[in-house]
């Protein structure tokens, strides 16, 4: 039997630290592709088309919605946001796990279609740890960052619609929480190849007459 | 709230490496207390009184059996094994996770009493190799080693009561899995404190005021 890629969903209010974690997770876990959005939103100082997104314009966003080319997209602060089906398919379907790092209406989205997907939140140590953050964080207007602590405090919430929680706290320490979900995800009983089993623990006749006492 | 601790099951086939993986995952993993079991089996060159297991004789455990003293007890290889109540129950209520190292037997009656324990099987890479290692434990006469091997190869097949399945083929590797699955099963979201969350997600009208734009 083929295994086909696991899919890892990872969501956090704005501001939390995850588009860090997911760039390193990436790096220390094997055989696991970082899914790349699309957007509409201009690129901050540091991002570059193709790596953090593609950085695409309205019209052309509006002809891949057409096309059914997302598996979700969604409006966030006045922008879309979509996350291409074609890549992620092909990885899956190749054996490579896949990060899915989106918003969590996107999550909820993708949540109706694979029930089987495992889906991680990371929480800020706190509102107040969370604002600091927000502020130090370059590129972005004192009005903007209002708008987005406003909607973490709400997004915090989301948390239910997920699997696993991790506290981003001290980063060496998320990372090896991560990890940890991404491995013990792996060898769940029902995620055993049968395959390997059979062809390890089935004795053939030879075999079992060398055990014999 | 506090913090209740909790359940690790870790059974395997004779001769896999169980009790290695064990002794060292309790100085790996923080916060997780190694249950000491009894038997009236005779100790293994090395084996400690206290540490590996209370090596008792046949009438004590009978009535520790009256007393009601075990969580569980069975009959492995002619001899009696069994997992004292009182020690585990204290740590869980302290907040510790405690560790089991037991027999597919015991697992089945623990499993019936706590569905939410984390059960854990340890495979060895194949039974030929399985063969060779217990071929290479001191201690066990020819007989006995067939013995055990006819019996593994029948208990491999246990694996689908288990949760989470370590193929024990490097030792290196093994550990970092079982670690694996201690830390995510700590931070599934059904674990969460939601005092914590409380705490620090909720905003006192001081804070509030301060984020308005």
């Amino acid at each position: 039997m083929e295994r086909r890629g696991l899919l890892y969903i990872v969501s956090a209010p704005s501001g939390t630290g995850k588009t860090t974690l997911c760039k390193q997770i990436v790096h220390i876990v094997p055989n696991l592709w970082h899914s790349v959005s699309c957007t509409t939103r201009q690129p901050r100082p540091g991002e570059e088309h193709g790596r953090e997104y593609f950085f695409i314009d309205d019209r052309t966003f509006q002809e891949m919605i057409e096309r059914q080319e997302f598996v979700e997209w969604a409006r966030v602060y006045g922008h879309w946001y979509g996350t291409p089906r074609k890549a992620i398919a092909d990885k899956l379907d190749q054996g490579v796990d896949v990060l899915l790092e989106i918003d969590t209406q996107g999550a909820a989205q993708i949540k109706k279609k694979f029930q089987d997907g495992i889906y991680i939140y990371i929480l800020p140590p706190s509102l107040k740890a969370l604002r600091t953050r927000l502020q130090m964080r370059a590129g972005d207007s004192a009005e903007e960052i209002a708008r987005r602590l406003k909607k973490a405090r709400e997004e915090v919430w989301s948390y239910r619609e997920y699997y696993y929680i991790v506290r981003n706290d001290d980063l060496k320490q998320s990372l090896k929480e991560l990890e940890s979900i991404f491995i013990a995800e792996r060898i769940k009983t029902k995620r055993l190849d049968i395959g390997w089993l059979e062809a390890n623990f089935i004795l053939d006749k030879e075999d079992k007459e060398g055990e014999s006492p």
